[in-house]
């Protein structure tokens, strides 16, 4: 059979690996596929730089839209990033006919459900395994491997940079600008990390998974996104002393109620497999009513384990290029008509456990007062430790709650705050048992 | 669309989880599949207990021809287990055109190549991922998750029973024979244990895993098998005390000289994520060239785990049913006139490190004769352990290798043996960083 004609969006990082995977793998990759896949085309601005890549064995061009318009393309891989002149040029290469793969999860995220809906008009397939998890086949566990599933459940590690900041604030005792510094300097932070630190990165992973879980289109806007910017060496100490480490997690959940969607940092028990992931490392938990709890670990960035997922794709889509779209999975999971319109609960309706600390003044009545508001707002305490003297007649004290309505923590942590012995602020640190 | 109608042979622990996760997912099943997957006939020899879980919603039998040549089904699924009714039955279904989904392990490791050849003839699909990892999908994992990589190893705990007797060594500091009972009262462990304590449950699925990682036929013959029924509560002591765990491997690995294919006990760093997976369950390492080191982790056993796998097998199919056999992903994960002849090493061929334990006469010189033997057979030591007296005069020495051959071991540790002052046999282990 002839090869398969790839045409490439941009050869930065997870391009140049894509080249280089599909080259030194090529016998691999064709035994595996039934046909040769090569990159045939090339658009990128820097073209002297994309030339020394290819060094002559793809067409090379500055406009994008000679790759998604060539007549000699049959997939179009996508790896420019960000939701303006990407989101032109997917929808442009589908208007043409083209299969697109790609690793964009802002843009999946935000016009993911354009985008379906385009290429399911155009009976073209769009694959992101890429967008989350880097090289983790997560994208295939969820649509496919757990498809015999309810899913209950997704909770993961699914940013490198804010787990590698939380691995080496704990290991070192570092503040969190002391190694957001040091991962600027390993290349693990760009130079504006808030994507990666704010948490709005895993934000866009955690709304793809969310949709493959639970049927429902991408809702990125209605996702709770909370960084792990504030956090201070002493709770990550705290925590640890209580049997727990901090993750920044993305949490998917369907209740009753509706379905929950946030990223915040989170304690997570310490003899927890997802709590040992270290580094730049990412991990899913997916829970399933039949299946129970599975974990996908891995790179979860990189040139070359993103690559490895984009490669994947493009077998897929090779191996399908030519079936009737009914054949294919399809891009959500579930059949396009078969969607549901369960809700996004807004943050005030999650109901989890909590993290406190706060610090008091070392007087009596202080507890009776704090435990009061608490019981009032229907929070009930299962754990407490008085850390020692904080300076002269002040305390801190960490409480862990069972679970609670966070718009009951809200308003108990308001009144508390107005205490005349409680000083400053609140810590709240979410806390998930993940079982 | 209709519905795929399902012939169901035995409906046992797996079978009854089948009939139930096809039952309470059956709406969310058909919403992913895009048409209804029902179970319209079984087959079992227990009649009233098959009738009982049915209750009158499929067609029951104790005629397993029937469900394998009837007409009006379009999959069979095989959870008879073995190796000889199952075959046939397996081989008969394919003849009549009937795709099949097996949880069946030892079937595949010893007739894989022969059903495979038969279903490749007849244009059906052949689909198995129950036979490895339970709900786990590993299966979909190596075969399309990771198809851009060379893969370089896997490695796996692969057998839950033999994994929850060495966790309740470790745990609870008790000896084998202890925790076989124990397990065997949780129903952990089956009257006859020998296919799991003895490792050959493990090297039948590492069989498969070898060959879909590897490109080679199955070839459960040429696998190494050595489980766990000889480790000692000292053992596990003293690996705790240098840094490891010690699990049941399965190894699977391709070098310049050939593959390896071993499941024995194995010293693992204990740091490392799999050497914390506990209990019944299992977990798999996967290595590939571009995308690193992978894992995945979940239930290995269980009626409703293995359903997850084989209803996730059942969409596969249902999918792809009235596709081109060229739009389908490959048995073996190559296709097959693409598989390769590359050798399965013997075991003398393998070079891993290793874990020694030794009782010596405790008097100058013994530690120089045993050195001078090992330098001699080009095995150098990374670390050695002088142990209590373990009585007058003796004492238990513990060496940990660098990379040997493992035809060199043998010969050092006969010759080791036989010094005088060496009591009884060496205890050997391998060891693997997993790096």
């Amino acid at each position: 059979m002839k090869p398969i004609n790839v045409g490439l969006l941009g050869i930065g990082t997870v391009g140049s690996g894509t080249w280089e995977v599909l080259r030194r793998n090529a016998d691999e990759i064709q035994r595996r596929a039934g046909r040769a896949i090569r990159i045939s085309r090339v658009a990128d601005k820097a073209l002297a730089r994309a030339r020394t890549i290819v060094k002559g064995k793809a067409k090379v061009s500055a406009d994008a839209h000679e790759v998604t318009r060539a007549k000699d393309v049959d997939i179009v891989v996508e790896l420019i990033g960000g939701t303006g002149v990407a989101r032109e040029l997917v929808l442009d290469a589908i208007a043409h006919g083209k299969h697109v793969v790609t690793a964009n999860k802002a843009l999946l995220a935000h016009h993911g459900n354009e985008i379906f809906a385009a290429a399911q008009k155009k009976g073209v397939m769009v694959a992101f395994e890429a967008a989350v998890g880097g090289g983790i086949p997560i994208i295939k566990a969820v649509r496919e491997g757990l498809s015999a599933n309810r899913i209950e459940w997704i909770a993961g590690i699914i940013n490198g940079t804010s787990n590698f900041i939380l691995s080496e604030m704990r290991d070192k005792g570092l503040d969190f600008g002391e190694v957001l510094a040091e991962a600027k300097r390993l290349g693990y932070a760009e130079a504006d990390p808030s994507f990666d630190v704010e948490g709005v990165d895993a934000a866009h992973k955690l709304t793809i998974l969310s949709a493959l879980a639970f049927g429902i289109p991408m809702q990125f806007k209605k996702a709770y996104t909370e960084g792990i910017t504030k956090l201070t060496r002493a709770d990550i100490t705290y925590a640890e002393e209580l049997g727990y480490r901090i993750k920044l997690l993305g949490i998917t959940k369907i209740n009753s109620k509706g379905i929950e969607l946030r990223v915040h940092p989170t304690l997570v028990p310490a003899r927890r497999l997802i709590a040992n992931v270290e580094g730049v490392m990412n991990a899913i938990l997916v829970k399933g009513d039949a299946v129970g709890a599975t974990l996908y670990y891995g790179a979860g960035a990189g040139s070359l384990p993103t690559a490895s997922a984009v490669v994947a794709d493009l077998v897929d889509v090779t191996r399908l290029i030519t079936a009737d779209p009914g054949h294919r999975v399809p891009h959500l999971a579930f059949q396009p008509d078969q969607l549901s319109d369960i809700r996004v609960l807004p943050i005030g309706e999650v109901e989890t456990s909590y993290y406190f600390r706060l610090r008091v003044l070392d007087r009596p009545g202080v507890l009776a007062d704090i435990t009061r508001i608490l019981a009032q707002g229907s929070i009930s305490i299962d754990a407490m430790v008085q850390k020692e003297p904080a300076g002269e007649k002040q305390v801190d004290i960490v409480l862990l709650t069972h679970r609670a309505l966070e718009k009951n923590v809200d308003a108990a942590l308001k009144k508390i705050e107005k205490l005349r012995t409680v000083l400053g602020k609140v810590t709240r640190i979410r806390l998930e048992e993940l079982l």
